[in-house]
């Protein structure tokens, strides 16, 4: 695989676009649309919050459909309108389908902003005109940009790579910096490629490629009403098969993905780190996966971050109190090739050659567990003042 | 029953010291026993954390004998302190037994305080004579302070019930603010009662009493090493043992554990406010439990109650990922009297008089989520400023 410049706009087959609807406010780009030239495969993930927004519901009965298109709007979540909210989504939806000579059930939607807040439908619906107009092969980037909420830059990734048969593209692009209400920035990621991948192997692959990335992620632990990520994928008479170009497929998309949850991470609210935590020794995957969520969303252990401070007595207590099986005796936690605790109890380690450690912007903390053959890594960042400032400032 | 003035002290049949033994700071108590006339049934909770401290191995150990002391140490936890650390637990525990002449399997140890060090054995051992030496019945109070850490005011609590034979009393003394590491501010809770308790009353009771209180709040969410709440009650031929009498005792130990449980969440680390989350309408009191803690440990919610902010959408997020069953549709939530959330949607609700409530160092959010007639209640703190500040400016 080979990393490119630029995200979407280097997958052939798809056009972009981008307006200034003024959902909320004037003068940002707020409304875009992803138009594929062929219908695709779907797959989608959706935050399991019971409180779900209306555009999530909507992807929930459509996604196994063939799907030509995406719209996108930011600034309101369109999440707590209720059956109105819905009727929004539908007419929106459904109008997009009818000016683009599409099939009413092959236009996704996802909504990021202000939840409890009707959206407002009549601007859209005059933008959508301008919307399509618009649409380019250039315009990616514009995309990028159009979806974010509290994001400091906008967050996009490509990669080529080469199968038995051809060479092909995944780009794709994503949004959330933490959650605030009621601009909840969430996540939002869309996935495209020209790779045609068969229904079921798409499923497969995006959710264990999701799984490893933006589940592996944590910036304050909070889940939203509209976290969704979606890939599409051309529908062909001739999928890619071939046990080794799906591998070659499944290691691209991760590489997309992995750099996308990087860049969430780097942008987390108030957030001056990005640490990984890398677990290893676990009897299986879910307890490394455990003992990786509890030290990644322990507030002391992001406190400590942000004060670079290597307490390893609040690492060591958080996975003690994650549910994984282990014996407390076997534990042993490394700052990058520090070692500062081994067999459950602190080393004699170099205070000074840690500090510098934790100074970095970019370090891992290594935790071993010695009680299998399993590992995860989850990506987390420090707890600042900053945090607290974005989230607790903003007045109703 | 009956609120009393003082702790531990009112209490008949127990005595009480505290002393200086200068186990990490100079002139400071930190080192405490509380001895009883006669031997005891015993109940305690420990801390869940796989990673446990010495003195906790002890009391597990030990928990079912006749008790007649509990011998406690502030400013060190003895936690991830290995074989050495549990002997010294031995020798502490063994040499209190001889020198007042009691079994060596009555004495109780708890500590608290720094991780990962040994114990200052000897200097506590010199200290075991003056320690009986000032054993007094009129001490309780300085028990309450000897086992501070962070905490920035003693806690003791006591009242009297009547009962079908004659007055009892119980009274209690607490610590723990949050969890510093690797001053490590756990909770430590302990109980007296001159009241005579059959064992498993005692076991059945005090665990009912302690899911209600100490484990329905949350400050930081992360759980210690050290954690243990002990109840102490004479053993007697005769036990309180007619059903009336038995739920005045259960009554009366819940007044004194939710006093000392509001009194630690009132001295979070940091916190400016003591907000009780009122869950009603669930199915089961599981689901009433897990929606209190979702949304008392949403940094999201508790960043929103430091700044003063209603916000409605980030408290019902937190309860839509809990893991209870409800309808969405069916949610409802108010701020003490003033309804902000109805059925789903937010309401027309007068923003002034909110954020009037906001402002008051102590209020209630009711969330009624409409399934069922189960409840639960949970204290919680903000997330301040000063949080991010006590918990990461501490340099190793």
């Amino acid at each position: 695989m080979k990393k490119i410049k630029n995200g979407l706009s280097k997958i052939p087959g798809f056009k972009f676009s981008a307006v200034k609807a003024e959902i909320r406010y004037t003068d940002r780009l707020d409304f875009s649309l992803i138009l594929s030239e062929t219908p695709c495969n779907a797959s989608g993930l959706f935050t399991k919050n019971k409180i779900f927004a209306a555009p999530v519901k909507l992807c929930r009965e459509l996604i196994n459909n063939p799907i030509n298109a995406i719209l996108i709007n930011a600034t309101n979540a369109n999440a707590c309108t209720g059956t109105e909210g819905y009727k929004n989504v539908i007419t929106l939806t459904n109008t997009i389908s009818e000016q683009l000579n599409l099939s009413k059930e092959s236009v996704l939607m996802a909504s990021t902003g202000i939840i409890g807040v009707q959206l407002p439908a009549n601007k859209m619906l005059n933008s959508i005109p301008k919307l399509i107009n618009n649409l380019s092969s250039d315009s990616g980037s514009l995309i990028a940009k159009a979806i974010m909420t509290t994001d400091t830059f906008p967050k996009e990734s490509a990669y080529s790579f080469k199968t038995s048969l051809e060479k092909y593209y995944i780009g794709g692009i994503a949004k959330g910096s933490g959650m605030i209400a009621p601009d909840m920035a969430t996540l939002l990621a869309f996935i495209i490629t020209n790779a045609p991948i068969k229904k079921t192997d798409l499923d497969r692959i995006f959710k264990k490629s999701v799984q490893k990335s933006f589940n592996s992620i944590t910036i304050d632990g909070d889940m939203s009403t509209n976290d969704t990520a979606l890939i599409l994928s051309p529908i062909k008479d001739d999928y890619l098969s071939n046990e080794n170009d799906l591998l070659e497929f499944e290691n691209t998309l991760n590489a997309v993905l992995t750099d996308l949850a990087k860049m969430l991470v780097k942008d987390g609210e108030g957030s001056t780190k990005c640490v990984e935590i890398n677990i290893s020794g676990a009897r299986n995957e879910n307890d490394a996966k455990n003992i990786a969520k509890s030290v990644a969303e322990s507030l002391l252990v992001k406190t400590a971050l942000f004060g670079e401070d290597p307490n390893w007595g609040r690492i060591a207590c958080a996975a003690g109190y994650s549910n994984a099986e282990f014996n407390p005796d076997n534990l042993n936690i490394n700052f990058n090739d520090i070692e500062v605790y081994k067999n459950g109890m602190p080393t004699d380690f170099d205070l000074k050659k840690v500090e510098k450690i934790m100074q970095l912007s970019e370090y891992k903390i290594f935790i071993n567990i010695g009680s299998g053959k399993y590992t995860w890594k989850y990506l987390t960042t420090d707890i600042s003042y900053d945090y607290v400032k974005i989230n607790s400032e903003y007045s109703s």
